[in-house]
């Protein structure tokens, strides 16, 4: 089924204690776009880059099947630019510099051709660009998920609630979800984003994995332990993009196919920390997606035989 | 089968941003035994306290089926006390105080009754205590199981690592694992602690799960994600408790049975953190025990049938 992806597409320089990269691919909807390729074909994105951007990137993107109507490329403008630094542990980063550029003034226009999309999938973007798009649709998508981090709950919390409030999915941090919540508890967290609008909570953890929330359920999907972490960038989009592409593909949205396509997600995401970028996302075989996903089931098989 | 228990029996005073106790009754050992007697009922204590230790708690621990002939109690000595305020995240912790008191001299002395143990625990205490038990018994056990910390990595790595050289199984969290290996991965830090002398690598995440290691193999078991979580102290040993009870009940160390030891560790564990101190230990119904472990068997079911 059909799938619209929003977020950036961008440019990043990576620092990390394995290695550091000059001007890279990078961006929320790259990320997704490239992970959901590997479940749906008919993919859309809403995006906008400067006439700085790589032409093979692109075509990287249209020969995965995703239909690049609704980029904007503005002439004479730069692409939004992040440069980080990764801590020893990898699990905390320092932000070195951010250019907006074409961030500071986008507004995002969705194609006809995605005004009927089955599936739309925000990425981490400002609330008012999350809220514009949802906004845009013509009929109302079968799920719409969302990706958004603490920078908004910062400085943007009443918009960002309008987009929580619309949308059917939610997927944060552990740390984003206590501050958004006010608690500390992830259980009494998750019922209290289940109030202000999403059915479903997805809690990303990074290399302790993620938890799926819906109703009083719980479900809880292991990160693979890793011989080599390179760099963490784009996991967590990544995860949301194998996420949404298998409901995208199933066109299942019960609660037993949402822990499917947390495992999916996971294994998505487990390839991208292998190197720097979007390198590891590209090119994947079937056999490849297999054993990752196999490896996922192995991890958490035991068996308790209960009186 | 038969387990000897070796670890403090102490007080704590524990701050939590949900509360505060005057001094309690804690120890890595009370925690231990107490969650291993739901599987055994052979158990021997080794360990030490001043004479103002409350007998009611040493009546709990017999009626629990724990032999005390190995509790020394020092006259005109007072027990060890910790006292530790937790942070909001209840990740991390400040130590307020620590009084060694009758651990400064603890000379442990294994009992005839427990020289032929077929199981040995060793909680958190000085490498050279831990040691000197290890030298102490007549047969060596089916399976010598570690717990210990960075503070010992810190002060004391020589002694820590003769005894890690004579164990089967090491407990530790996270950042212990890479601090003692001096690897990021954890897949690599294991590999590099097997060298030392383990067999099994547990590493204990608190309320991020376990990773339970075994040459290439690995197994996640996930911790419960809890309504409540009221104070996190003596998780860990309880964990370990749950690990080695379950292991010397079924007199097995094969690795599948060691998965289901990490969940029934995993699930001794989560009754702890509900309530200060070891309360929530004491009067365990067998009913409330399988009811929790089949959470965790629901926490990480799903269903994926690849092709």
């Amino acid at each position: 089924m059909s799938l619209l992806v929003v977020g950036t597409v961008a440019f990043d320089a990576i620092e990390t204690p394995f290695g550091k990269t000059d001007k890279i691919v990078g961006g929320a909807a790259s990320y997704i776009a490239l992970a959901a390729s590997y479940f749906v074909k008919d993919i859309h994105l809403v995006s906008v880059i400067g006439d700085d951007f790589p032409q093979s990137f692109l075509n990287t993107l249209t020969a995965s099947g995703v239909n690049l109507e609704g980029l904007q490329i503005k002439k004479g403008e730069k692409s939004f630019f992040w440069s980080g630094k990764y801590h020893n542990d990898l699990n905390s980063r320092d932000t070195l510099e951010t250019q907006l550029n074409v961030l500071e003034t986008f507004n995002p226009v969705v194609p006809e051709s995605a005004k009927e999309v089955d599936f739309l999938m925000l990425g981490n973007l400002a609330p008012a660009v999350q809220l514009s798009v949802i906004n845009q649709m013509r009929k109302r998508p079968k799920l719409i998920a969302m990706d958004t981090m603490n920078f908004w709950m910062d400085i943007a919390m009443p918009e960002l609630l309008k987009v929580v409030a619309l949308v059917d999915v939610l997927t944060i941090n552990d740390s984003e979800a206590r501050q958004l919540s006010g608690e500390y508890s992830l259980v009494k967290a998750a019922q209290k984003i289940f109030k202000m609008g999403p059915k479903i909570l997805v809690i990303k953890k990074g290399e302790h994995g993620a938890l799926l929330f819906h109703k009083t359920e719980v479900f809880f999907a292991p990160a693979l332990p890793l011989e080599e972490v390179f760099d963490p960038t784009g996991a967590g989009d990544t995860f949301a993009g194998g996420f949404i592409g298998h409901i995208a593909k199933s066109e299942d949205i019960s609660f037993s196919n949402m822990k499917r396509a947390i495992i999916y997600g996971s294994a998505m995401a487990s390839f991208t920390v292998e190197k720097f970028g979007t390198e590891r996302l590209v090119g994947l075989s079937q056999t490849g997606l297999d054993e990752r996903v196999q490896d996922f089931i192995d991890l958490v098989q035991f068996d308790i035989q209960l009186a």
